[in-house]
């Protein structure tokens, strides 16, 4: 769609509400187990999960299918929240954007 | 999925970077006839638009081709957001949630 | 800050989690509570409350309240976003950025 | 507020818009430099920062001062967005968020 080799990188979380406990970890791993099995790269942070894939669709359809296993997991209720970056007149990956940000640092 | 007329009511907003004027609107004017043309109810706020649809699929295949439009306006790089309520337990529209919460500030 | 008259537009949401019911509108009326007695302009919407501030400290402590309510109401994890929109080189209030969307819309 | 040693953990990313370039890592370091000023624990993501604090005022007194250093950088326009997880049950960091799904990882 863009230059060849431009990346969409977007992170996403999923939450169930109104479950009987604050810990949500027995749900979260139910996505967690879709990202994996995605195959494609992802970097866990404190508050979601960074994937970079060559096509939105293809993103779009990993948090479908983690946002689906939290009802599977009995869910009745969830909230899922994604940010997309798309960028298409330079290639990139997901790692590159802390890399620019801490090479200033250091400069 | 859920009970018999239970809807996904979802949000979403989508900005060009870069762009050169702070004016958004010729861009967002775009993502905009995506969304009428979509053919599902949906209502705009001074942040973003709130869309409902049988299943979440049907709003990311919205919000996917909103997304993309920008790019086809000249935009080189794209940052949406995407906020989804999936309920299953019980049936509402999108207008309910505003009108629970008005209904109690009567009370 | 900026030009004279200019103004912050942000949105924000703030749920409990681990609650034990999916219905959420008594938290939510708490923190609806707030906004109303916050004295700030704002929006209903589907997915959230549109404020709007003449500074960013205004909305944030708004949010910072709202979100502190749902604890005074019994919840021991509470999930708030917030988004701002902050645009100082032109005065407007958040109907204009429907009106400017819909103008175009007749055109 | 919470039990002793409870934290607030939160995400946030800031960026202009209406510049003439979709490169913004100029701006984006100037927030950068915000967040290392500001002596609490970080960690970048390719998405955001996530920062972690006694509470949300420290947060959000953060945030806003990282917002505001993108008009000191010559933006006229800013757009933020925060993502909040509080809990107050139990004491954690930000590193347990992950720690904890990478450990039902390996089970």
């Amino acid at each position: 769609m863009g230059k060849r080799g431009t990346r969409v990188i977007a992170e996403f979380s999923t939450v169930p509400l109104g479950t009987g406990s604050t810990s949500l970890s027995g749900y979260v791993s139910k996505a967690y187990a879709v990202v994996k099995g995605s195959g494609l790269p992802f970097t866990l942070t404190p508050m979601g999960t960074v994937l970079e894939a060559d096509g939105l669709e293809e993103v779009l359809g990993v948090v479908a299918k983690a946002h689906e296993a939290l009802f599977e997991a009995g869910a009745e209720r969830v909230s899922t929240t994604i940010k997309i970056d798309d960028r298409r007149d330079k290639a990139r990956v997901m790692g590159d954007k802390v890399r620019s940000l801490e090479g200033r640092r250091r400069q």
